[in-house]
Order: C-alpha cells, then sequence, then structure tokens
C-alpha cells in the first residue's frame, strides 16, 4: 500500500558545503532525510524556509537528516557557489549544502527537474525506505511538518535488500530481525 | 512500561463555554487531549498559549479535542465569568472552555492544583488512555508539539474495560478487537 | 490659519488608573498630549495600540504626556475598573489610564463620543493650544506618528491669556515672552 | 551653533543602480538625505535596516532623497555588483544604490571609511545644508528617525553660498530671501 509513493530520485550535487563528505540518498538510506531548496537571494526562503529548517535540525537533531539543496533557477550569475559559501556563514546555515547541477543550456537545475519542484522555497522529506512522503512549495506550519517527521521517524527501518549494495556491503535475507 | 505515565486527574469546573455539554476527561477517554490551561489577563496566553491552540485546533482537526482551561489564580475578581465570556468572542476562541473551580479560602484553583501547573500559559496533553503524556509550563515550539500529537494520535484506542463503565455503557471482554 | 484646527474637548474620566492626580486636558495646555483610546478587551488594542504608546512613552519621555483613555462601548459589563486594574499590572502599562465616563442609558461613553472616534484602539494628538491635530482609528504606522510628535513638540508654548485660568493662576499680558 | 555638524564627505560610488543618474551629495544639496549602509550579505540589513529604509521612502515621499550604499568590508568576492543586482530586484528595493569605492588593497571601502561606519546597517542622514545629523549603527526605532527626519525636513533650505557652485550655477548675495 505505501509502495504507492514515489520513489525519491537521486541528488545531482556540483559541489557540497558544511560536510566534508559527499551525502547521497543511497547512502541515507534508512535515514528519513529533510530536504530544503531554496535559493540564496529568495525572501520567502531566507524568512520562511531556511530558518524553518533550522528549527528542524534543533528539535529533531539526529533523527533527521537535513540538507539544503541550493537550486538555482534564475540569476544563475548572481548564486554562485562563492556567493552560497558567504550566505552560509552569514546565516549561521550549518547542515550540509549542495549546489544543484545544470546541464548545458538548462535553465532548471537537475534535481529540482528529478523532483518537480514548483519554486522555492520547497520542502521535501523522503522516509526510511528512500520514498516522497512530502513535496510542498511555500509556506507549510511547523505544527503539521512535526507531526509529518515525527510520524516518518517512527517508521521501521527497512531491511537491507539481500545481495550486494552499492557501498559494498552485502546483507543475507533476514526475517523479521529487527521487529 | 508506559504505565509509568500519570493517570490525569479529572476536571473541576464550575462552567463551560463554547459547548452545551459538560465534557469530562472520562467521557473523552480515547481521545487526545489537549488542555490549554490559561488566563485571559495573561500575557504570555494571549501572545503565545492560546494562538498554539488554535492552530492545533486547526492543523488536527477532530483528532484531538482540544480545550481551554482558565485557572485564575490572580486577579480573581478581575478575571470573572462576565469577562471572560466577552474575552473568548473578542479573540475568536471556539473550542470549549472550562473555568477551573475554587475551593473555599484556596488561591490555586482545584485543577491546576491536581496537575501541579506551575502556572499559566501551561500546555497538558492526555493520551487515549487518561494518562499525561506531556506537562509544559510557558513555551514549548510548533515542531515539538506537532511530533508529540501524531505520536498520540497514532497510538491504538485502548480496548473499553470489561464491565460498566460510568456512562452506563457495558462492555464485554474483548480480545484483540482492534489489532 | 493654525485656529482650522478643532479645540480639542474636555475628557470626561470617572476614575484614574496610575496617578494620584486628575489630569484634565485643561491642567495640560501648553503639553503636547497622546491620547491611546482602547478596551482592554479589544485586540487591536492590546497587539498594536498600547505597545505603541508604551513605545511614545519610552522614546519621547516628558516631551510628551502619554494619556490612557478607557472607553468601552461593548461588554461593559466585562471591562468594569476592577478588570481593568488586573490588566494595566498584568500588561506593565505604566501611564496614567482615564476611565470614559457614561450617561446613563447610552452605549457610547461620553469622551468618546465628544471626539467622535470610530473605535479602538484609536490614536488622538492634541496640540499645546489645545487643539485636535490626529485623530486616527485602527493602525498607524511609527514613522508617521513620530514625525508628527516631532512637529507639535517643536511648536512654541502659546502665552498664556490674560486673566485668570480655571486652576486659579492669573496672567498678565506678554510680550513675546518667549520667543 | 549649528555648526557644529560634521560635513558630510562626498560619496565615492563605482556604479548606481535603479538610477540613470549620478547622485552626488553636492547635487542634493538642499535636500534631507537619508543613506542606508548594506551588505546584501548581512543578516540585519535585510531583518531590519532596508525594510526601514523602504518604510522611509514609503512614508516620506519627496521630503527626503533615500540612497543605499553598499559597503562591502567582507566577503567581497561574494558581493558584486552582478549579485547584487539581483539581489535588488529580489528583494523589490527601488531607490537608488550605490557601490562603494575601494581603495586597492584596502579591506574597507572609501565612502564607509570617510563616514566613520562602524558596520552595516548604518542609518545616515545628512540635512539640507550638507551635515551628518544623525549616524547609527545597528538598530534605532521608526519613532525616532521619524522624528528626526521631519525636524531635518522643516529646516529651512540654505541660501545658496554666493559666488559659483560646481555645477555651473552662480547665485548673487541674497538677504533674507526666505525668512
Amino acid at each position: 500500500m505505501q509502495s504507492t509513493y514515489p520513489a525519491a530520485p537521486e541528488l545531482a550535487i556540483t559541489r557540497w558545503f558544511n560536510t566534508a563528505g559527499n551525502p547521497s540518498l543511497a547512502n541515507l538510506r534508512g535515514e528519513v532525510v529533510v530536504i530544503e531548496a531554496f535559493q540564496m537571494l529568495c525572501p520567502g526562503c531566507v524568512s520562511h524556509g531556511l530558518p524553518q529548517a533550522k528549527r528542524i535540525q534543533l528539535v529533531f537533531g539526529n533523527d533527521v537528516a537535513v540538507l539544503g539543496l541550493h537550486c538555482v533557477f534564475e540569476h544563475h550569475e548572481a548564486m554562485t557557489p562563492v556567493s552560497l559559501e558567504a550566505f552560509l556563514h552569514e546565516y549561521r546555515i550549518t547542515f550540509p549544502v549542495g549546489v544543484d547541477a545544470h546541464q548545458d543550456g538548462v535553465t532548471l537545475p537537475i534535481t529540482m527537474g528529478r523532483y518537480q519542484l514548483q519554486g522555492t522555497p520547497s520542502l521535501v522529506v523522503i522516509d526510511r525506505a528512500g520514498r516522497i512522503r512530502l513535496n510542498v512549495f511555500g509556506q507549510v506550519d511547523d505544527l503539521s511538518v512535526g507531526a509529518a517527521l515525527a510520524r516518518l521517524i517512527d517508521e521501521p527501518r527497512p531491511e537491507p535488500e539481500a545481495g550486494c549494495r552499492r557501498d559494498g556491503g552485502c546483507a543475507v535475507p533476514t526475517e523479521a530481525s529487527d521487529a
């Protein structure tokens, strides 16, 4: 029944800030992932979306993985990684932020297109099984977001699929190992 | 294990507003109950507590029962039911609000004492089994409240106890009837 | 030319709070007077009008005389002086507040009628010569209020009229005494 | 007596936005000039300083000349004119904004140094005679700003100095021409 939720497409990132690693949804499988899609010069992102993402990070801590997605679809030359880096510093944003990749000649960045985002800010929430459970453009109230996250946090971690994962680990079939 | 949560004491109310009925926790057993304890002349209640209760009512609708508890522990003569009625009208508060009862010569009202509230505003949340799960004085953020409510809403309704309840209904023992 | 401004009618007050005296516009002649007309159960007064009056008191200090006017025109029994006194204490209002008097059988209080106030909150500003220079219902921005007050503060105090005033003082005609 | 106010140094601007002209304090002599000194990636400028400048523009209209001064003293490469242009567009800033010039190898821009600004946002107000009357770093309340501007607006325009000005106009000596 829950299999009707769409699978979350992988992120296409050219550069990460606030992390030495290279986060991917594949690596984060099993976690509840919150993606705050924003542009640094988008007033609604600065006044609403990013502060909400910071509150989520503060309230839910390690129970969710908060990621920023800088998906520039206008004023490209005005919101370069150099400008973004200063922006993240000045606005005290400490969660990992990835720069959405562009295909040559296409205005809309790749990840933004994959998720069919309608604009910025958008809030995307992905469950432990890697499925999109929330994808909202604009403002969404904290009570609703808190409720949605709690429910996803409480869902069981999916059993690893038998066979070998892309990170090299190989799982044997299990029977209700974490029931 | 969950039995360690304290049972929610019954409310002691002298008069209800915004309802023709006479709500009691006994009648509400099985529901998630949110109690906003306030005083009409408490600035923090007007600026934070009551607006949050209205948002809870709006976002969670029939999934929770929101009740106001007017627990006057100072300026008693200034916050009479007559004044409260005008206040509720002017501030567009539509959920049921009960006036906490007083014992002769005791400043603190009865329900406030039973719940050991530290002041107003206080937010009390009671689970479907009639146990106190949240009891916070002051401000609590919407993300946390939303998460707490979602988890309580998702808990199963307790099976009615065999025997006759105070409302006259008699239940036969059941075996995993709503599992 | 400026004589076209209407003379400010005297206040009709049954009781004052926050002052041992009995302020009147006659006594305040020569001062810039700011009157914040409010009702304690009016949400716009609590969220906008009264905080603005407190800011005026803070910023302009002795350069203006801030007065509150509690002009109850609805829910009369809910906003008695007893309730008002607790309200002023809880909301930390320290400027003098007068209770607008009522004529038997008339809903609108007397001062409110004299000033033809359209509702609460209303901001009335009276110049040093006792004339109404601002009379606004609803919200008015701080920049405009600050500008208006500065201009009135900078107007010269009117020379006392020759003859005896109602407070018993008698002035002799002066010639450009404070030019 | 008023001659103790310091003369406002001329602006050093490399590029203007939102104007086809080339504003200078010399040209604006006779006007009340409000300078909002900001950096586009300064959170306090975005949340407080620039909105206040927009309110000043709205409330005082042609009675004051509002100018923005983009004085970048950190993250220089992140706040280029290209980024600023997009910022002004997204934040709906319509008053003229000049980019403060830099001297080679000096971090602090030239105008910022001339005015000894302590940081951003700073609000500078210049009177009709070209003197600095307000120079505040950080937040300043609207009531105070409104009062200050009203007083400067009401000051008489200075008589043109006898002799020839830099714009080519030549004034003859006058005697109390606009008293």
